[in-house]
């Protein structure tokens, strides 16, 4: 079951950049990790219970930076939090849900899967089971 | 000051077709309401103790129907919910940030204003202070 946004991800092309852009909204930075097999540096600004995550990529092969390229910077998915990810993606692909992932893997937050967009309008939908 | 995210913006082309297909994500449609004057039908499902909310353009001229249009259905904004809207546009302008709306306007949570996606990476921000 969907709990809650875990995060709603947005890429940019320079995070010190993104960073000042919206302290001035009156967002902080609170943690910055890379993760060097999705190609992006990521930047968490927590809002509620829920965080903004800046994607940075780290290389031109990079998904997000083909997604700047085409798109320019802006949302690029949301993250949705769930109980028991195993559980949760078995009973989608039982539906028929388009998936991306269909075993979890190891994300920043713990462990995730993408849903296709074309399953959510669109819509590039993450689930995290937070560890 | 941000507190949390009100909702996710969706922009769909047919509301209960949208409906249909997050409900087999696990979403329940909570309300449904027009606001005419921005040329919109909006659908609310609770996740959390924010939303995903639908947009769906009631005619061709509407905002979200360019939208759909240039970019196909997706994200189309994100709410982050304030104390006090009148005070923060001020501080906002104060500060520079670039606004859509230098007033608050009604929407459908409360009074709400957009600030440009300049302003925001690429992110249509929306503030709303909830009535």
């Amino acid at each position: 079951m969907i709990k809650s946004i875990a995060h709603i991800g947005i890429a940019v092309k320079n995070m010190d950049e993104a960073v000042r852009t919206y302290e001035a909204l009156g967002f902080k930075l609170e943690k910055v990790e890379s993760v060097p097999e999705q190609g992006v540096k990521t930047g968490f600004l927590p809002v509620g219970g829920s965080y903004v995550e800046f994607l940075e990529p780290l290389n031109a092969e990079s998904g997000v930076a083909k997604f700047i390229e085409k798109r320019g910077e802006g949302i690029h998915h949301i993250c949705f939090e769930v109980d028991n990810i195993e559980k949760e993606i078995k009973a989608l692909a039982g539906k028929g849900v388009e998936l991306i992932d269909k075993q979890p893997k190891k994300g920043v937050e713990g462990m995730v899967a993408f849903l296709h967009p074309r399953a959510a309008k669109g819509v590039l939908v993450e689930l995290v089971e937070k560890k």
